[in-house]
């Protein structure tokens, strides 16, 4: 088995969660690589140093440079904010690191274009943590549009629903707002959540064609974390658009962090000529599936429970009926990268693929202030 | 048209449903009978007149006996409290009348037996007030069963579940409250609520052959709403039973109204070889339905809106997507019973069909105060 | 007891809906008006008489201009196509009747205006058949809006979906797909499924100021069922839009008849300050809560079973945990219409009312064709 | 941070999701002691050095009473079948060792009881399996209970329902299917599947003082795995049973692999005087809550996404609204283990509290074959 030397870049909830993948894949998938969590790195040395005990790095680092420079590092997982994506994943490119970079891939579409330029140069394996696609019943989504189940596709409906920004005395900025200040996400939920119901949907329905779109922001001034003054809220906190993709079917999609009762609500729905799927984050085990070719009689919205041995990656888990949560859609991607390495094929979604939903995130934003129908860029 | 003249006995709920059902079955249904709502009779005659008045009868009784002397009525619906079933139901088929009798059909089955006798020696139409047969869902699940495609049955599951006699404060006999009181009710949930259970059940499933059973009266003493004295509660509050059909299925059955968030929640689900069913009044317009032999990557639970026009009775009603509700169910009864008159096939449940639940309400009450199985008489 | 004549024009599903709410209300609701099926009128004497004879209408026309004029109407139900709303409603206000009129008002909003100052101007009580704000589910979260449990709203989503024109093989045009040909629905879904959600949206919600829309329609050719020729279709097949609420919220909106599975999903959502809202005609009986207010440790979504005494119109219906349907919406509409005649009071929505939803889905056409976004002209 | 040396005995299902769990618990929860996978056993070397190799267990055994010797072993886990736990637990307890035992404790009560006494006399931290219990909305339930949420209790109800084995060609005996071979197992559905539900009733609602059961076998004879010859089942394939609880509430309980269209759900609800509790394991990260001292207009069953921080576990995973998973019941049961440890309080379900669910199962057993009511004996 080959070993494949981790330097993870930030300790916080993506760090987390990326972390326990590499920690877990080797128990539950048979591969040829083994991830081995050799550095992690922060700024805060104590605090890196216990995220590093807890998990079990081997080292710590302060500086990004430091540990791109490693020779014994194979490999750079960027788990901080957005506003550095783009300097470390150009500067490991150039020292021939494989890339893994969380989501969206950069501040706007220019960076990430300049990320995808760097990583392709280098040849390095490049992959973005959009994780939502190796949830099964999502992986199991789009296995049943390949198989043309659905037929013509007419509708995508998308929206993801949180409730936590509502109260004003959130702050913005510091280690866990960072989402609302401007200068450190680049936006707010169009980059935060509307990206995730953007990436799903190219991959299951293909291409945006154009986009009509509102953002607004409801609080307009939060304190900032480290300053502790009272400063202008620049990200919005709730966006909307419409959408025509290249296949000729038509879709709204919505984020907001105002809508009360929903904690991190991800659903979307495709209605096809002959059937539709509905899918939702808060039950991510099921799938809902019509299919209008069933016998009149007895149609009607199937519940898949979508935990049996031949349903995407669960024959690896336990057996029928147990469900699988949240965290293993990580150690699935994980699992694909490292199968993407032995075969020579890559995983999907490559910085390319990642840099197609900055471009649509650009053009929502774009609409929202221009009040126009804005055409999406090619990635 | 042929008219059919309406003795109504009884004005409370049941009294009220079986109007509304009389009044709108030839605006729906296309059918050569035609009720007329002829008479109302009740003791109080103040009450007796509004009720006659709000639904549109012709004239009024006070005394039951003169009611089934009248010549210009044609069926006696028996809409009063249990206790008085079987000495009406055997003086109305001596006058050579059509009965309709609300459930259960009588306080146990030897009273019950005699009424079955009175009818058929009368040869008078006759049929039993078990409404949930036809709501369309469940008669759906009928069809489903009778087409085989559940296959040979392991399991079927029915409960009844109310709260509205928790506080002790609610008391028993009078108008609202008589199935408290045992010398009108006969039983509390035995013969109220878990009649309804096994009526659909023996419909779908075949017989029981034997049961073990418990009750539980929670509220030992309530007022009596006619004496205003505290009197020793006679009714089971709580009844819950084992058995085994005689297709070699098992059973359990429960009904309480000690159940805390169900008001009227009476479910079933049936378990065969190759699919399930599962059904809910709360939603009664809906079928769950699980098959099988769906391929195994999209099986799941159905949930079957139950208004197309293929469906049963809905093609009579709206359109496809909208729902009809509980009254709708006694509308189809009569519809069915007026079929059965002008084809000559009586509509079930007859008097007869009606014992065989009587039977099995007998066995658990007795089971419960043995505490051993008993055997389940045949109808 | 005051009668009152109506005089239905039209047999079709509006004309059975419309007049089982006039032969019901009586029996469940105590008011001092009696409405009087007087006389049904439609252009085939043949149809309309068998519809006459089913619903008990004492007479019948085949000239709406004679049913106008006759003395012995007090009311006239306009239950026929969108196109001859405005001439018919305006005549019968000259002649002095009492209109109801099927949804939406007008072909557009100049039809609609000129409807309203008829009305206005003749002094005649007048309603829009929007039925779903009393479905007792709606009702219930308009009641809940007004008590102010929301606070502040941020967010309004709605949409309506169906399946039903699918097929190239459905045609345009004659009795029952009269609302596919444009000459005689004047739009497609926007008028008539998008109608109903913006009626109820301006209702709970107050006005909307702008939006932006896009239109698409998939089939673009189909046979006209009276002609038997192919022709171009000029209706939408589906529409949706986005919009800004005068109080800040935003919203989104969308209606189909291209969403596999949903045969009539209605649905909307209402995100406050404090508390949500949702909503479904699926489940019409049902209404989703989510108030934040409740303790953190049980903090949940309530699916309340709107069928207890002491919700919207329950009390004059069954018991508890038995639920009502589809039908019932226009038994209370006319029900509150009758208790506005005698109160003095007009009850809601007037043909006023019924002006702001066409200036809405004015807007939401001119947005659709011109790719801006459009301001709202006021009621 | 003190080391805990694991000698884990089996590498099946259980194997799997115990070392899963000692593997993860540190990197979760911050506690004083950490698990080390010391050394796996099982008969067959080669399947058990692959499980050490998958898992990271430094060492393999294929002897467990070479296993018991080990000086270096703290820890020893049983997680082989039923029929090896009493003479491996009482060897442990006799060398010393901590022991986690796999649920059901023993075959038999009998067994049990010299299980309780050995590991009570030789004074070593002790428990059972039942991971159900830290299941987040099964601890929050118990948390409502404790703090008198419920009330007075009057019912429990409880099932576990699957369907894996209707198929008369799914065989008995060997690896996967040991289960269904009365040798091994002791029992059928009643040792397998209510032995989980009677442990959790117990927990929540205290002790079970009479039972009636009845039990079947649907298929009489099976082909065994080992020997290849056709065997007669000594299993039961279902199992219900009728109870009385100490707190005077009835209960209903079954358990089935006849049950279509379930994979593993173990469903229990319980109705108090104030409040109703529902769970299910399908979607086990919700919990049902329905609290009638809610205000009777919007008073409706709560679907409590469990996944805040201030619910059981959960500030230890991710963020709200991302659910975790079956697994993670096993990983919470280690970490209360652990606690239990450092702070000298033994963590529940200790072999104690395990003996009272095998009383339970063992009275089920006997009125099954009596056909009577039969006295829970005390653990």
């Amino acid at each position: 088995m080959k070993t494949l030397n981790i330097g993870m870049i930030g300790y916080g909830f993506m760090g987390r969660a990326h972390s326990n993948a590499f920690r877990k894949v080797n128990n539950f998938f048979p591969l040829d690589y083994r991830p081995v969590l050799k550095a992690a790195c922060g700024r805060d040395a104590a605090k890196v140093q216990a995220f590093a005990d807890t998990w079990g790095y081997e080292s710590i680092e302060t500086d990004w440079r430091k540990l791109i420079a490693r020779a014994d590092i194979d490999l750079i997982d960027i788990a901080a904010p957005n506003n550095v994506h783009a300097e470390i994943a150009i500067a490991a490119s150039r020292a021939g690191k494989m890339i893994l970079c969380e989501k969206p891939l950069a501040m706007n579409a220019a960076d990430g274009a300049k990320m995808v330029k760097a990583v392709e140069k280098a040849g390095v394996p490049n992959m973005v943590w959009y994780n939502y696609r190796r949830i099964p019943a999502v992986t199991l989504a789009k296995q049943l549009i390949d198989e043309g189940r659905l037929g013509k596709i007419f509708h995508y409906r998308a929206k993801f629903l949180q409730d936590w920004t509502i109260s004003a005395d959130v702050p913005q900025g510091g280690p866990g707002t960072w989402r609302l200040d401007v200068a450190v996400a680049g936006s707010g939920v169009t980059g935060d959540l509307l990206a995730h119901c953007i990436d799903t949907a190219l991959w299951l329905n293909g291409g945006i064609s154009q986009v009509t779109a509102m953002t607004e922001t409801f609080v307009k001034q939060r304190q900032h974390a480290l300053t502790g003054k009272p400063q202008k809220v620049g990200i919005d906190d709730a966006s909307a658009f419409l959408a025509r993709f290249s296949n000729g079917s038509l879709a709204t999609f919505e984020a907001t962090r105002y809508a009360r009762g929903h904690k991190a609500l991800y659903t979307f729905e495709i209605n096809g000529e002959h059937a539709s799927i509905f899918w939702d984050l808060h039950d991510l085990h099921r799938l809902q599936w019509f299919d209008h070719r069933d016998a009149g009689l007895v149609r009607g919205w199937r519940s898949i429970h979508v935990s049996d041995g031949d349903q995407p990656y669960m024959k690896n888990w336990w057996v029928p009926g147990l469900q699988i949560g949240y965290e293993h859609s990580f150690v699935h991607q994980v699992a694909d990268f490292l199968k993407g390495l032995q075969d020579g094929k890559p995983a999907a979604p490559t910085f390319r693929d990642g840099l197609a939903t900055d471009h649509v995130t650009d053009a929502v934003l774009k609409s929202a202030s221009t009040g126009r129908w804005v055409n999406v860029k090619k990635s």
